[in-house]
């Protein structure tokens, strides 16, 4: 079954469901700065729009545009910053 | 604001929001067989998993993969096939 998921007072949604026993998410990211903390390590590719990315412990953005792909360790968190909104496909590691 | 869209009694489920003005949807299709109606013409890229879609007025069934895209008129319609669930972007021409 789908899972519809709502963050930081809707600004932030995805629909989560399991391919091949892998726990995965799309959502949409409204413009903002948001953190994320993680549990399981994720990738997350970028599908429409592009986010700026700051990975656990560093002080600069990154840029991912839409077609990129990043990795966050588990039990970890990064910062994210979308100037319009973003949408992405996350799979659990 | 996202939007979140719920189909065939929550089968298929999708997000809603506008980037440069122009309207999209990311969604998840649950493994099944459904028919969607069109008002805009839209085109369907497929982001994870891959779906069998039969044109309006075609017979034959035609397999999309992940990261294959297809379009449909406006004022038309569709029938989508998925073993497995789907995950899609839709952008609204």
């Amino acid at each position: 079954m789908l899972k519809h998921n709502v963050y930081f007072d809707g600004l932030v949604q995805s629909l989560g469901y399991e391919r091949l026993g892998q726990r995965q998410t799309i959502g949409v990211i409204s413009p903002g700065e948001f953190h994320f903390g993680t549990d399981a390590a994720e990738r997350v590719t970028l599908v429409s729009g592009e986010l700026f990315v700051r990975p656990p412990g560093e002080a600069s953005w990154q840029l991912y545009p839409a077609g990129t792909t990043f990795e966050v360790a588990g039990k970890s968190g990064f910062d994210v910053k979308a100037l319009g909104p973003v949408a992405y496909l996350c799979e659990y590691l």
